[in-house]
């Protein structure tokens, strides 16, 4: 599994050409979701679109279409999860599918039996799709390669997850005029180096022309500057950082800023405030000081969590966004989570709608038209 | 979060108020289910009524209405439950809603996210309608008050278990003519002080005008004398006791009988059972037993258990009760609960029934006529 | 609960005598599906053609008939499973039934109750169908007496495991022309002693009047020597052997061979699979070396396992089979399990139409013409 940088630096960013010309009628040519990265820009913006569709339908007294009548959608997590899992699942049933949950600490899938066999298994089963979080970066990708149906990645390791982008980014654009993120500048910070939605983000957020800006203490953003760096190059060859890399040192993280349709780096989180539209605090593992990567809770929160404070610096009317569960008092503050700019309740909402469109869109309905016609359904 | 005893001791009970004059029509005025204090006596027969209805959608061939059609209801568990738990599921599965279980054990609920921001994402995650249980007592007022859709409070600590004392009524009066308990002896026998069966319960029963008396170890009584006391001053300003309580000692427990539309206090088991219409037993939690409140089970089962020989001293025909799941051989007899005058699984039966009511009820139709309306569909 | 073997050796099996005349219309006469000993040749028949029906359901753009509507399956498991567990919930929602699902391990179920009171309660919450899965051989036996619905059998101890032998026949028959296996040789390999699909099976291939071999290590054939000798009597007076027993040893193994209608039982695995037409492999529990009774993984892999090298043996095409899940390397080897005989997948498949035939059977529709009206739903 190789994961490629797209846009390039010198290009005009896709979000940049499709703001230009009219978008051509775009049928969905994907079997799964596996990372953003293979997605184009205009068929992300044809998810936001069918998004658009699909929050009309939660709005009704009747918060149901049949589109997906007679479907099975399977979940299949090895990771605790609540809010995905739930989000996924009331998504299916808006769509009218049928669900499985299967939670792999509760089931015989602990016994032995290999992922391969697992999500064959569950294909012949009758799930027509299904959803995977897992603790191993690539998990889905090994199981998109032996089922027929489609599989959507839930979170797989420090990797990917990118409903999670997907709904960031509809959230994001629902409060800018034209829904354009073109020079916005987005801050997200915290663990990046642990952290799958950073990763996902990155895709999106700089395909849509954001300036986009990850922050956090230096021993959490080894190799994302050596990534942010490659995607200065024509054609884009960067791969994101998986770990067991590290080349850039703390003093390096400083000096990548100004990347046109790439990213930015810093362990300054006045730099990465300073004028943002946008905010995204991310969920600090308790887990992780352990590792010795972390300062203190206490430390981190003093260094970067996200008060009141620290935002006078950022836009007025910035966006704060979290994906959750929050540790309130660490990376973000409660009166911040609770505050006028917080948008963190919206994104759980938009996720349901993001997540109706992704299954919609993969159940192999092709085009905008068949869609909205089996909406009225 | 407070709770205030009605009816006083002077007053006509609603109850006897009620079987005097026609009830006018009544719309359901309330959000919430949380406990059966903030249930004005009408209230109660409104539920009764159509929980009416609702058994007789479960008589039929199809056992379901399309009443909530669209509708989420989620499930919020932080305690093990089977049957409140599918109680609550079937009865909304019945009316067409779609359900989300989330049990905390299993969850990613325990990943210190606090409860209130548990609760508003679960209502941004689609749910119209939040069913907890919680080990903390006033855990589902706290989240009512941080959601815009419904809570119903599915057992909190020891605080309350509104739809069990729901069908606890309902189960005695479908066995009294005309339905009413006013001066039907009911006896509850078991660990008053931990019970919420016990608590709700006195709030319904005296309501409904019974002779109600609570029954245990000395030591299980605590604070409750004390209640009974404050029922019987004008307005009723008594307060449940919360276990720090313990004003009264054994020796006290006896001398508040005789309260009418308040309750009686005793660890007399001969003077709870004598001409009682109705006994019901509670489960004893073994793991009491460490904290030095309760006598071995062995002892307990001598001197409180439900036995046929007991039961001589009630009344003929009298109904043996029990919230489940039972320790048969401790609180009551095996024969007891298998028996002739067990209503155990009508219990369990007519609690579905109860909760389809009460959901219906939440669900914002207001007013009986439409209701039967939309029960046909 | 006594199980009795049939057919006896002497009289032509139910499945010769089938296929000589026509069948007769069959109504269903069976409230409960506990083991295969209790359905006659033709009723066995009746399902395999009711699950033709239903594999053509499955085959529907929208897989999904009304014939449940409004009825509700339970699904109580004791045992961790996931496939039998999905199996049984997608088969019930392609049937339009509402599914419950109760996992003991995550429930109050563990706190003490009787399994009698368990299912009464599960009966009086509104379940209609019970499917049950327990560690202890006979329980699903237990609990059919104390409801008035149905109970199915998903697996109890050693015991039985009806609807998985079911899903083994329809996946056999559907290889051989006109669905016959008489004279046909199936060899059964792995911990023959401890499983409950083996012990199934046995019903229903001698019934359908097979060539079955059950081989395995000779500490893993305990009692199975004495069974098939019984077998042999006329009448059928056999028992399966319970695990206590274990009358034979290693030296008496190899010679009952030849039953006409029953069984054969070897440790040799040359002369199983010699000419075999389906090999199953069941698979090993690790468990089980702790007991002394198998010999290393790795020795059983190398004197059982299922490898290309032991398949030249069989017929061509022989058909390799799987109850799942496998420990690929220890009982099949994983090319095999991936080969071209291998239809271990279409069992899973054909578990769920088995599965939706039995419910649609035990729903009590009698008859296959009204059974193919409520289809057309």
């Amino acid at each position: 599994m190789s994961v490629t940088m797209e846009p390039s630096a010198a290009a005009p960013t896709p979000a940049e050409r499709s703001e230009e010309a009219a978008l051509p009628a775009v049928t969905w040519p994907h079997r799964h979701l596996l990372d953003l990265d293979e997605l184009s820009w205009p068929e992300i913006e044809l998810v936001m679109r069918t998004t658009d569709a699909m929050r009309e339908v939660l709005a009704r007294p009747i918060a149901k279409v049949p589109a997906l009548r007679g479907k099975t959608v399977t979940i299949l997590f090895y990771e605790a999860s609540t809010r995905t899992r739930v989000s996924f699942e009331v998504a299916a049933k808006n769509l009218s599918a049928d669900v499985v949950n299967i939670s792999a600490q509760a089931s015989s899938v602990t016994k032995g039996e290999s992922l391969i066999d697992t999500v064959r298994t569950i294909e012949a089963l009758g799930a027509d799709m299904i959803v995977i979080r897992h603790s191993v970066s690539g998990a889905p990708y090994l199981a998109a390669e032996h089922v027929s149906g489609s599989v959507l990645n839930g979170g797989d390791g420090w990797h990917a997850h990118p409903s999670q982008a997907l709904l960031d980014l509809y959230t994001m654009r629902s409060h800018f005029p034209g829904g354009s993120l073109r020079g916005r500048k987005v801050a997200i910070v915290g663990d990046i180096l642990h952290s799958r939605v950073a990763r996902s983000n990155i895709w999106s957020l700089t395909a849509a022309g954001a300036d986009l800006w990850l922050c956090g203490p230096a021993t959490l953003l080894r190799g994302f500057e050596a990534w942010a760096a490659a995607g200065r190059g024509a054609g884009g060859t960067g791969t994101g950082p998986g770990g067991a890399a590290g080349a850039g040192g703390a003093g390096g993280v400083a000096g990548v800023a100004g990347v046109r349709g790439g990213f930015h780096v810093t362990s300054d989180i006045s730099a990465a405030l300073r004028d943002a539209d946008v905010v995204m605090a991310l969920r600090i593992q308790r887990e992780r000081q352990a590792g010795g990567l972390l300062p203190s809770l206490r430390e981190y929160a003093a260094r970067f969590g996200i008060t009141r404070a620290r935002l006078a610096e950022a836009m007025p009317g910035v966006l704060v966004m979290h994906p959750g569960p929050m540790n309130e008092g660490v990376e973000i503050a409660p009166d911040v989570a609770a505050g006028t700019g917080s948008v963190i309740t919206e994104q759980v909402t938009n996720g349901v709608a993001v997540r109706m469109a992704i299954l919609y869109l993969l159940a192999g309905v092709h085009g905008e038209e068949r869609a909205v016609e089996r909406l009225r359904g």
